[in-house]
């Protein structure tokens, strides 16, 4: 394989065989293995849940910079202009009139998170539970608490309930913004629920336990999941046990009180 | 340039510019600059420091892998054997005797912090300060409290006070094991702190605050920063808005109950 690399890269990868005495091979494949091999095990996210529940609703991270590190996840948008789906490799967003949108490469997003897909293992189910039950059976299925897990649910649902949020052009705390949001019910659809499992320990970082976002088989409808019956599913779990965060270089987040223990308002915000 | 790569590499190369449209040069550019350009503003960082706490002393990732991912910073080694410091890419091993040994790449390690460094700005100190003063000082010169900072002070020291941890070959948590560590005092001595500021809203996931270890000039001693009374000091900060975290995969890890809050804990053992 020949690949041309731009001088601008090849000045870097010099100064680096000088300083670790690394040859230009070895530093190629360094950087190979950890964006290709590593990156399908790695959870890429943008800023915090603690910054978002503050209200820091601008971020510098653009969809196309996004991409880059997954091609499956959710967030929102800047300015919290709706839900953000990631399914294979395509970004939707769903606004709060409960519809979804192609989304353009030079949008930007305050809080996102993605992963490259590669299911570790599937399951199926084919029962109606509703979404206590459903979260009480992935339960059984997560061999350990303490890494994160992406978790595509896809199939026949009876029933989804979901919030869009507003776009906020004041500035207001998460929690008032979501005490406003749309609420739309969708029964009898096929679709998927597109999440993740996050470690309690991880808290201030991303939304502990399980959160979902729902686009339905169509690509036309869907939003942050508050409630679902499942009718009949398949479950694909991918094992994520490394994190990149990417914190806003903006003068909004470096500024913001993030000392709070805001918990009890995120708990409010998602559920 | 030319550059090799592996066989292996380049079936995964082809899979991923078939899944995402890139072409070989644009994920080998984009792998590069995530490696090279971005990784100079990462802190790389294996396990978390609530893991530690709770006493899981043994990790998988061997010095060598670590060096992949910065050539500054600290951690401790499998079954808290001592200190860390990495310093000009070179890794020390501060043993429970105050003094510094070279470590070999296939050493491990449970919990270490890493960055390359490069200082974004610099700051000279030359009056007497005790530690505390020295950390109220470099509060002032710190822009933000939300991102991390790798931090290298280096000159005279009339004074420095370190402790390090001694080998544990029994499981315990890690407030009792640094209750019983070696303390050394060091009087006039030439050196370098080595260290991190880390925003509070991470304190699962590494020592919230100031974090220092010191390793002498001559690179015979050091450990576990206590307490200094500098003299005249030369400052670098590296402003370190990105992190990555590699969760071990050992079944220790694993079934760990990370849930309890550590922070008293933690505060006991690393003050």
């Amino acid at each position: 394989m020949q690949i041309n690399i731009s001088p601008q890269l090849q000045a870097i990868i010099r100064k680096r065989c000088q300083d670790t005495g690394h040859t230009p091979e070895e530093i190629v494949a360094i950087a190979l293995r950890g964006y290709l091999e590593i990156d399908e095990e790695t959870l890429f996210q943008t800023s915090t849940i603690g910054a978002l529940v503050e209200g820091v609703y601008r971020g510098d991270l653009t969809i196309a910079e996004l991409k880059n590190y997954g091609d499956f996840g959710l967030g929102t948008f800047n300015d919290l202009d709706g839900e953000m789906v990631v399914l294979d490799g395509q970004v939707w967003q769903l606004r709060s009139d409960g519809q979804a949108y192609p989304v353009a490469d030079e949008v930007k997003t305050p809080f996102a998170t993605v992963t490259f897909w590669q299911a570790d293992w599937m399951a199926t189910l084919a029962q109606p539970l509703n979404y206590e039950e459903l979260q009480r059976y992935l339960d059984t299925l997560l061999p350990s608490d303490n890494i994160f897990y992406a978790i595509k649910i896809s199939g026949q649902f009876r029933h989804v309930r979901t919030r869009t949020i507003e776009r906020q052009d004041q500035p207001t705390r998460l929690v008032e913004a979501a005490a406003r949001q749309p609420v739309h019910e969708f029964q009898s659809v096929q679709g998927d629920l597109i999440g993740f499992w996050t470690p309690s320990y991880m808290k201030t970082v991303n939304v502990p336990g399980y959160h979902f976002h729902f686009l339905s088989a169509d690509r036309q409808r869907g939003g942050h999941v508050l409630d679902v019956c499942i009718e009949r599913v398949d479950i694909g779990i991918d094992d994520t046990p490394r994190l990149r965060v990417a914190l806003p270089e903006t003068q909004e987040f470096l500024a913001a009180n993030l000392t709070r223990d805001t918990q009890q308002e995120l708990h409010q915000a998602e559920k």
